[in-house]
Formats: structure tokens, C-alpha cells, sequence
């Protein structure tokens, strides 16, 4: 049976998981890229976006990592898209262009139906209206026996972690501040929740600490 | 003219500066310990507690940074101590024994006044009963041109960050969870407040960052 994850989810110093106004021009909200940093330079993300080079060491093993064994996504609305409210039409398809970086199917959460979208390369963006359970129903069925991650952004993964739906969970502590956006742990009481430090990793763009719940 | 200073101020990565229910088994709170893991096993600190050894790296560069150029401390009621509301006597004197490790006058916050006292080796302990800008001011005047460390705990610092007081400060992100406590940057916009990160170095115990207001 696969795992419930969230992977390489970046954290300010100072808790937030997004910067504010995301928009068009900030899809992380403003701000939002500082909290990758240490992603963007490895190997693994560089190639994802055509390009050469990049890091190797730990940042690298764990972007790798983050992708590894998943069988499905779930990404919130606003992780999507900008779009807010009714689909307009069905011309937003996602951040990523016409082969995003999934290959398996994506469930978005959304209070408003729309037919799913087959992209290039394996992904299939279905949109879920019944709510974060349906949308894990349909993706532990998707994902046969491996994983499925919950992307983000910040408000849907705490709604997973609030309902003790989330078996582990990898964030990278940025050495940044956002001072306004998604605070992340606010009113969250993860050692409540069951989770403990498995592993933490320093390095010079991130904290790593990988959390997982006790009863996983 | 001296700077108003928080230095080696730990931080669980859930954002909690201080645990859940300090008492006299707990003075950091339940679990509080946690966040000073990187200090304790620096051979500053463990000089300072009568012990032999302790690391010499980066981690103690910043044990004995937070003592440097020190001319008064402030510190809230709760760092001072466990009693709560009116002093029931003159015995409580700190948690730091005969000769605690300030060597300089201490103001203390509290709303219940209370003669000084004179403890061996430096430390005065005054009690001030109006407010945070009095305190500062007095700290001021008792620094001559030395630095003025606000102590802790998490409140008292919220507090003059609040007022913008402090110049620079320290945390020390400890990877560690602490699900509950004193949340630290609870509704507080340190990059409105004027904060940059002017350092971060990670050790394998902590995230050192440096946090400076930019018209410092």
C-alpha cells in the first residue's frame, strides 16, 4: 500500500510555506521562489527544465526523492491556477505547459466541476469537488501501490495533516524570510499529530528535516 | 552607542520559541530544552556551567558571540522565573544559582516591584514595573555604550520587535518539533518590521541565521 506524502516543501524561517498575492507573475506568491532556492540549483529540477548542470550533493538526493515511486498527485486549486472562483473557460491547464513535470494522474481539489485534461507526457488533471477524501479515494485508486504526494500549496497540505491523512513529510527549512503570506503552522500541533524528526540534514540553501508519523 | 540585541535565541522548526507549561522542573518549558541542543554541547556554555570540553566550530563562534560586548540585559518575568502574579518573598532569585552569568545589571519586566538584588559576581537584578521602554531606557543608561541583550523569553522579544526596538537578532533553528508552546512569529511581519537575513550558516544542530533592520 502506498504512502501519503509531502515532499520538498519549503518553509520560511519564519513559517511561511507562500508569500502573498499569488498571482500570473507569482505563481509562489511574491516572494514565494526564495523558499526554493536550494531545488532550483540541483541537477534533478535543472533538468526537469531543459537545462544543464546543477548541484549533485544532499539538495540533489533529495529533489530526486520528491519525485520517486509516486503514483499519483493532489494539488489545491490555487496551486493549479491563479483562476479563482467559476472556470472562466477550460483554456487554464496548470503552471507547467503542454508536459508537466507529473507523468501520472493529478487530482485538484476545486468547488468547481470541469472535465478532466490529458497534457503530454502521462499526466491527467482530474478535478475533484467532493472534498480532500474523495480526492484520496480516487488517487490511492490511481496510484495502485505507490505513493501519492500531496503537492500543496500550504492550506491543503495542512487540511491533509489535520485529518491525519499524511504518513510523512520532507520540508526544507529556507535560510529566508517572507514575513506575510501562508503561515504554516499556525494552530497546527504536529507532535500532537503523531510526528517525529526521522532524519534532518543541513545543508548551505536548507534545513531538510523528513517528519513521519509514529503509527506509519 | 550600543545596539539592542537577541542572540542565540532558539526556534523549533514549527516556529516555537519556548514549550508548553514552564515550571521549576521546566524552565524552558516542556520540551524547551530542545532548542538549545547546539548550545549546550559548545565549550562556552559548558565552561560557563562548570564543565570541561564541548565543541570549538561554528556553533560555539556563536555561544560566545551572544556574550560579547554585553552591557545590560533585559528579560521577561517568566525567563526570570516560574512565580507568577505578586512575589510571595524576596527567595526567588533567578534560576542560575549565586553567580548567574549575566555579570552586568538584568532588568526584569514585571508588573510587581520588588527591591534589586545584588548577586556575586556582576549580576544586579532590578526589577522594572513600567514597561519595556522604561527597562530599555534604564538598560541604556546602565550599558554606557555596550550592547543590550533582550534576553527572552519569547514574549518579552515579541514585544520590543513589536515597538521596533531591536537592531539584530540571532535565532538558532533547532531541527526539531515541539507541536506547542510560545509560537513565536505569530502575526509578526519581521521583513515589515525592516529585517534581512545578514547571515545564515547551518550546522549539523542548528540553522544560524542573523536577522538586521536595514536602518541599523
Amino acid at each position: 500500500m502506498g504512502k501519503v506524502l509531502v515532499r520538498a516543501f519549503g518553509v520560511s524561517v519564519d513559517g511561511f510555506g507562500a508569500g502573498p498575492e499569488q498571482s500570473l507573475e507569482n505563481p509562489l506568491g511574491v516572494g514565494g521562489t526564495q523558499l526554493h532556492g536550494w531545488a532550483f540549483q540541483t541537477r534533478t529540477f535543472r533538468t526537469m527544465f531543459g537545462q544543464d548542470g546543477g548541484s549533485t550533493g544532499v539538495d540533489d538526493a533529495y529533489a530526486t526523492r520528491s519525485f520517486e515511486n509516486l503514483g499519483a498527485w493532489i494539488l489545491g486549486r490555487n496551486m493549479f491556477g491563479p483562476v479563482r472562483g467559476a472556470w472562466p473557460d477550460d483554456s487554464w491547464k496548470g503552471w507547467w505547459g503542454t508536459n508537466p513535470p507529473y507523468h501520472v494522474p493529478v487530482f485538484v481539489l476545486t468547488h468547481h466541476a470541469r472535465p478532466s485534461i490529458e497534457m503530454e507526457g502521462g499526466t491527467v488533471f482530474h478535478f475533484v469537488t467532493d472534498g480532500i477524501r474523495a480526492a484520496l479515494e480516487r488517487a490511492k485508486a490511481a496510484a495502485c501501490d505507490k505513493d501519492i504526494r500531496i503537492g500543496g500549496g500550504p492550506a491543503t497540505i495542512r487540511q491533509y495533516l489535520q485529518a491525519g491523512l499524511i504518513d510523512e513529510m520532507h520540508l526544507a527549512v529556507a535560510p529566508t524570510l517572507l514575513g506575510s503570506g501562508e503561515p504554516f503552522f499556525d494552530a497546527l500541533d504536529l507532535v500532537k499529530l503523531g510526528f517525529t524528526v526521522a532524519e534532518q540534514t543541513p545543508t548551505e540553501l536548507a534545513l531538510h528535516v523528513v517528519l513521519r508519523r509514529a503509527e506509519s
